[in-house]
């Protein structure tokens, strides 16, 4: 073999650069071409982790284009509420969002696989399925029913399944159960007997105090910390089975993204990866800080007993079905990425799993 | 509260763009400037897992500069061996190189931290000390005094324990076992009774065939396939302790990192950032494809024994503490890297690990 077959590899790189510079020279006057977007959230900018997944997004997107490429975020009802930011950009109010897909499973159900199916993947076992598996074209081909182009720009990792003023010591002291609890989740529980309720985030502090809910379910830790919760409701349980992960979508006009240069494009795309990597690694070190302020405040750690797990998974099961029956892409998302699940947690329970038991048992010792 | 205020946050980002627009325009000219550089890997392209971690780098690099910033990979032994790669950085040889830091805990052995400390983080755990806990700025300070300067490309995720010829069944059977294990895990577990050997991976097969040595480590599932060891060591073992996670690092010579405009340092370190991203989401895929394929060929998975496990551990305090007392900087990112994990574990044990062990239990029903 001759040096040059052994550079094969290195040379297709080099190459790929180079077919890259001359479209890059094509490209130059749209190149120069300036950016101003806005971003509407769904979040609140209180909310500064998830909120901060579009900030990094942005911050880094101005430095990759020295400033030519600009986007102004704006907090959730500053232009239109956190539920309304997927309209707003399908109709091209703004050019851009940053929020969770599924607060619109109102509009189609399979939107709950852009954050989280319930009982489905970790961080890394959804970026693992969006970005080398296909997840994430399976959901641009659902997002562009909707007009709109979506780049993971985030996650949440794994969240907790919120605060309860009492404690659930079986499957029957969920019926009746007054939670605040939204999308697939609610649906899923509601067959267990509870009574799903929406109330937005500022609400849910003086509901959970007059007693008119019993639980409410917001993000982790940190997030969670804000509301203060742990003082009226102070059962504090996990695991969140319906976030094992979330992800945090940017979505952009579809108008807006086929009009940009493949350059351009490329800014956001590799601008969106850096937001990732940044938002995970963030959010794990804010939430182990925090869990143990709220512990030391008051908050009692419980963890779902098991028949409860067994009755849930069963009940979501069963909606997945029901859904799946009458909606092909929801079957199709779902059974694509529910596969991909299979396999992973075969592999993540020999070597890693097995290696974080141990990690777990010493720390105790 | 005016608009103004609520949009304090927002306005700051814009500020930053506006801010990096304007130095973006004063280096214009430099910004001009061609890059041709040389990477030299630890890793033949046959491994194009870890290879490719540079691979990505290289071409998103290319991409995000219009073909400006070019970079040759070379493979292991091309210009130098694979354990050569950061002398060749550090004394001007090449420009840059992808390694795995520990390879070099001869000069320093600090250098584990690079990679993985045995009994450390695992890949979330890693990029989260890295990117968020001052982890990155600490290995940079080890780094600098070699005349280099880091981003970290990828990431293996956690390797398996390797390949043994007969089953351990207690810290008794590692007595006398000839192993190919290096770095810090081969000091370790010569505590225990283990001869290691430092052996290329071509040599690995026939050193098991004609019983040379009794084990050899590697790397994962999908690297380890193309060794063919479990015809002939048909036990493999997890967890692989060692590397919990395995960091890949793009180790740059100081003076040319230095040299670089702020605009240039900006494009490498986010296009390290996307390297990271897809390796790890890469690896994750193959690894679960792969480990099926090995038990299809007859390898037999199994895990350490309790008491070897805390023999290692052990073992592996004893190491750190004697290696602690005569090195500053190892002591130093010990500690800082010890104090992250138990955090972590404390963290990750709730939600996410809870989780997983509900799933993994539900995959077997």
């Amino acid at each position: 073999m001759n040096r040059r077959d052994i550079l094969a590899g290195s040379i297709a790189g080099v190459s790929a650069a180079a077919t890259l510079a001359a479209a890059g020279a094509a490209s130059a006057q749209t190149a120069a071409t300036e950016l101003r977007w806005r971003m509407t959230s769904s979040y609140p900018a209180s909310l500064d982790a998830v909120y901060g997944a579009g900030e990094i997004f942005i911050q880094v997107l101005g430095e990759l284009s020295q400033g030519r490429m600009q986007i102004q975020h704006f907090a959730s009802g500053e232009i239109v509420g956190g539920l309304q930011a997927l309209d707003a950009v399908q109709n091209g109010t703004v050019e851009c969002c940053d929020t969770s897909p599924f607060y619109y499973v109102g509009k189609d159900p399979a939107f709950t696989f852009g954050s989280a199916m319930p009982f489905g993947l970790t961080t890394r076992q959804q970026n693992s399925w969006l970005f080398q598996a296909g997840g994430l074209n399976l959901l641009n081909e659902l997002f562009g029913r909707y007009n709109v182009f979506g780049l993971p720009i985030g996650n949440t990792n794994a969240q907790m399944a919120g605060w309860f003023r009492k404690e659930i010591k079986s499957v029957e002291d969920l019926r009746g159960l007054k939670m605040r609890v939204g999308g697939l989740a609610g649906r899923i529980v509601a067959k267990l007997g509870v009574v799903p309720q929406q109330i937005a985030a500022g609400d849910i502090y003086p509901a959970l105090e007059r007693g008119a809910i019993d639980a409410a379910e917001w993000v982790g830790p940190y997030d969670d910390e804000r509301l203060g919760l742990y003082k009226i409701a102070p059962y504090y349980y996990y695991p969140g089975w319906w976030e094992a992960s979330s992800t945090i979508f940017l979505l952009i006009n579809k108008g807006r993204w086929d009009a940009l240069t493949p350059f351009d494009q490329a800014l956001m795309r590799v601008a969106a990866q850096d937001a990732m990597t940044l938002t995970i690694a963030k959010y794990d070190q804010l939430n182990s800080v925090a869990i143990r302020r709220l512990v030391a405040g008051g908050a009692q750690l419980r963890s779902f007993p098991q028949d409860v797990m067994d009755a849930c998974y069963k009940s979501a099961n069963e909606v997945f079905a029901e859904i799946g029956g009458e909606n092909e892409m929801f079957k199709r998302l779902h059974d694509h990425l529910t596969g991909f699940r299979n396999e992973q947690n075969l592999w993540h329970q020999i070597a890693e799993y097995s290696y974080q038991t141990f990690m777990i048992r010493s720390r105790k010792l």
